[in-house]
């Protein structure tokens, strides 16, 4: 807990008069309960349920918020960012709308690779200060918890400039951030097209030093035929959990590679994408307890016609979240609402999934499922309140932000 | 002009150091001018060009505000909305996840009607609080004029509460508002399913109060099988041009029931949605001048299939607008920027297209081509000022607002 919530941990809030969906997975659906209360202390919720059963003692000694009949679900999160990232591929848009595909613009020298010029001319500084406007517009809609990648430096420097601008957004701003080093995004030029010695680079070098400074919290790769094989993502896998570090992946995108099975062999997190997953992948998934991240944003943007297998997710019981995977290339996207919205109204996914999928499961996805992600005693209070009628309004609207208060850790 | 404004008439401010996108049908694609200057006076432009051709007479005499180099704009227009209504449809929408379409909820008694019996219920005042967050969701996005329908109302004294509480939007808020008769929208319940009867109310009854009391600027309808024929269409309009009104219509969404050529035959302003349009109709209204309004919002959100026919269009010359046709039922969308991207995205759109779509097309949709829609002088001083580096970034991104400053009328 930061210093400046430690001074005030003492404090009893209580958000009273509220609905709550408590996402609960004692309670079937949201968990809702229609006339709640919240109770916070030191950051952390204390109570959260029926206001007729609210300890009177608490109630006493506690600064008291009036909701007035506002809904509050957990604060958002965005499990699978590349916020951080330098300049932006508004040409390259433009260059796809003129027919170019993904591919085709990846082998012209764009794609990962400008992104990866950019990021590597710009100072830590100038990073910070390029990615506080998504940050800020992600919080302006509840968000309390994000996750940030690299990816964009490909070597030891620029990769760890980017997991430091991705830490420092914690510190410009209330929010809960996890780092993920993705060093196996993407070849960078200098490598000349040999990915194994790349991958040896990020196995024997990268990955070391980033997890001596504690830089990532997670490590990712991009599974993939214009990334990297499974072979060359599992030996990096083999280096992380070598250094303690959990594992998720970029899977099964644009083809089967087999990527869903791959994470869940090595107990990932989660596998990421997942538009060509098959029901192995996903009964292997749901046996490792690795979580399904849907990412409706890249596959509106880039015009995919292949569909994540949502049914088949649900058959077997595999969780599942969903994420804006805010990233230049292939999902411009700053609003988690939006990204429900395109869960549901482009594969199917029900209004419980879709909120489920931006709280509960996307802090499973970050192996925060005991802090954050639900309103429970024990967990920190980070809570959005909506001016809403109904859960489901938020994920009906499109461009449109209900929020009414946020609240991060108790504030 | 309003009071209000005439008031500061005789002050000239100057926008320099801008890059201006003006939009001037002179010059190709988006007329840009990368050292501009804006001068404006009594809520006009009196000068939009190159900034070392600004009359020395000008400045000297005027208010400056340095633009910092950043992109100008006219202010975005959204010329097809139904921003007036009642409740939102977040229930349908859940229905619709479980498998439903869009004609089993109507006929299930949801669809339009359940949005009539909301209208029906407010009062005018209740309808404007509930409409003016959605307004200022797109004013924030840098709108300074909007089209707003009546058409959940049904009846004259509903119909006439929807409108002025349109009216309203305008004294509410620093943006223009032009309203659309559209009576022939649905066939309410107390009508027991006889069309004809409905529309003879509509053309003999409340249009003819509506036009007496200046409610409306131009009259609408829903040409489909769901709504209302082309021979019952034919009869509002008729009635429409008999009372000096402009004409518009809500043709080939669903279905192809030559809305598009009806439309030109009554030299419409704007012909709406247009997934089922065929050559013909492209023809005619190309012959007609009537513009294409094109309403992503409504295809996404409703999973259609079939895409307007923007190649047809651009080969004959029609001029394409595009509108967020924000409404509860079809497109709960109230985000212009990210309407671009979808009209971007899922039709194939160009970037200069889209940005002209919600300017300059968007006001010749609304009879306004000499008032607003682009930056010169003689029409309003309508501006969106934006914190972005490139003209494409405003269709490219989604759920990110990057408008800098907003001025309507020179304010
Ligand atoms: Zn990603
Ligand atoms: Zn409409």
């Amino acid at each position: 807990m930061p210093d400046r919530e430690r001074a005030q941990s003492n404090e009893v809030r209580i958000w009273r008069n509220a609905r709550l969906v408590t996402l609960t997975e004692r309670t079937p659906g949201l968990g809702i309960v229609e006339q709640g209360a919240i109770a916070a202390q030191g950051g952390c919720i204390i109570y959260a349920g029926s206001e007729s059963d609210l300890p009177v003692a608490l109630r006493d000694k506690a600064e008291i918020i009036d909701c007035e009949g506002h809904w509050i679900t957990p604060g958002l999160i965005d499990c699978h960012t590349h916020l951080v990232h330098a300049g932006n591929r508004a040409n390259e848009f433009e260059m796809r709308l003129a027919g170019a595909t993904y591919e085709e613009v990846a082998k012209a020298g764009g794609g990962i690779v400008s992104s990866v010029k950019s990021l590597r001319a710009a100072s830590e500084d100038e990073l910070v200060a390029q990615t506080l406007p998504r940050l800020d517009a992600l919080i302006a809609e509840g968000v309390t918890t994000i996750e940030i990648k690299s990816g964009y430096g490909l070597d030891l420097e620029n990769e760890r400039k980017s997991l430091k601008a991705a830490r420092r957004m914690g510190v410009e701003r209330p929010v809960t951030v996890r780092t993920s080093f993705l060093g196996a995004h993407a070849l960078p030029a200098e490598a000349k097209g040999d990915k194994d010695a790349y991958i040896n680079a990020v196995v024997n070098d990268m990955l070391p030093a980033i997890a001596a400074e504690k830089l990532a919290d997670a490590v990712d790769g991009f599974c993939e035929g214009i990334a990297f094989s499974p072979e060359q993502i599992s030996r990096v896998f083999d280096k992380a959990k070598e250094l303690g570090l959990p594992v998720k992946l970029h899977a099964d995108q644009l083809s089967n590679l087999h990527g869903a099975a791959l994470a869940a062999r090595y107990g990932a997190l989660s596998a990421d994408h997942l538009e060509y997953a098959d029901e192995e992948g996903a009964a292997a998934m749901a046996k490792a307890g690795t979580v399904a991240v849907i990412l409706p944003g890249a596959f509106y943007f880039i015009r995919e016609t292949k569909k994540p297998p949502v049914a088949l997710f649900r058959e077997h019981g595999v969780k599942m979240a969903v994420a804006t995977d805010c990233n230049p290339g292939t999902s411009p996207l700053t609003s988690l609402l939006l990204t429900m919205n395109m869960s549901a109204t482009l594969f199917g996914m029900t209004v419980d999934e879709c909120i489920a999928g931006v709280t509960r499961e996307a802090a499973r996805a970050l192996g925060l499922q005991a802090e954050t992600g639900t309103l429970e005693a024990g967990k920190w209070a980070d809570l959005a309140i909506w001016d809403i009628e109904s859960p489901a309004e938020l994920v009906y609207r499109m461009g449109f932000n209900p929020l009414h208060q946020r609240v991060w850790r108790g504030r």
